[in-house]
């Protein structure tokens, strides 16, 4: 059992290197295989399909993604603070990725969305779960920011999927222009899509 | 030449109706002749790859795109105007575009940014000089505006930059929900953004 375990984490991490890298569409069973240095058999003992696996890379990458945002968002900060650090640590993190491997990697999600979700359903449904819930976790700041009274808006679940959707617009560029700093504008275009009361930010720089 | 240059047209035509449903790594050359009802030999006439016939693609696309951009965002209108047309028409695009094919197909450039420009320099450059050519355009309008004190942004390049991020970002939620009236948000998130005063309009609703 000690082995097969094994294997089964050796083939998620190489699919999840190679998925960052070139994509889903673009890899075979035997790279993968290769890149884990598992026997092929090995892989249908352990995944029925590539789908099932780029499911299990979905997962896996998300059970470690939604507990940095469950210490981020529910941590006492204060509500916006939450969400500044929120951009910070994604920032840093694109910045790291870029460090390792000499390119900006992006958002495995986004990435996945963009190339996947209308080929299979199965996987479109688990990223909507995926981005379903992250927009759940910052409505709830959101929420509480506007009890405090520091933000203006009429509706926090739009303002929040406003937020996500500019974190993944910011990160495609990022990716694009191979360039991890340019996130540093999430924070001030946090506050202004939330209508906050921050006078000495500036709105988009 | 009127049948090779016909030719040519199918299988630019084929490409990016399958690049739109399924990506680019998942086509195959033969694939793209089948579709497009022309031998295999023609393409290696017209083409010298795959990643020429990307190429091809996204210049054809950017080629309408650019035209229908410039057409609403240097009219007479007044410039926040311009922009609230510019994500009227994007989201009428979407929604045709899910009314024939069934799905949201997103943004051509958004979608190859994720899936391509970590794999081929020629298509990230390409990519890359299409979104500087958007927030070039949307940093004109911002400019416009700002000098009419109907903004109130400290650096009108980033604020186009992040307008366009949040456009990329909601048109990618769009694809994932297959629900373009989500795009409605963007007008709205623009002014937020911008630092606009529409007192009447709720932000990020």
């Amino acid at each position: 059992m000690g082995r097969t375990s094994d294997a089964r984490e050796k083939i998620l991490g190489a699919a999840h290197s190679l998925i960052e890298l070139r994509g889903y569409s673009a890899l075979g069973v035997a790279e993968i295989c290769r890149t884990a240095g598992v026997p092929k058999g090995s892989f249908y003992y352990f995944f029925e399909s590539k789908e099932a696996l780029a499911l299990a890379v979905i997962d896996d990458q998300w059970a470690t993604q939604r507990s940095d945002w469950t210490r981020v968002l529910k941590s006492d900060a204060q509500p916006l603070q939450r969400l500044r650090q929120l951009f910070e640590e994604t920032e840093a993190e694109q910045l790291a990725g870029q460090q390792n491997c000499g390119t900006v990697s992006g958002c495995l999600f986004g990435n996945l969305t963009l190339e996947m979700s209308n080929q299979t359903e199965a996987v479109r449904t688990r990223l909507q779960e995926i981005f379903d819930a992250q927009v759940d976790m910052v409505d709830t700041v959101i929420t509480e920011a506007l009890a405090r009274g520091e933000v203006t808006v009429s509706d926090t679940r739009a303002a929040a999927r406003s937020v996500v959707a500019q974190l993944e617009g910011q990160v495609l560029f990022a990716k694009l222009y191979n360039n991890a700093s340019q996130l540093g504008a999430l924070w001030t275009n946090c506050l202004a899509l939330l209508g906050a009361d921050s006078p000495h930010v500036p709105t988009a720089a």
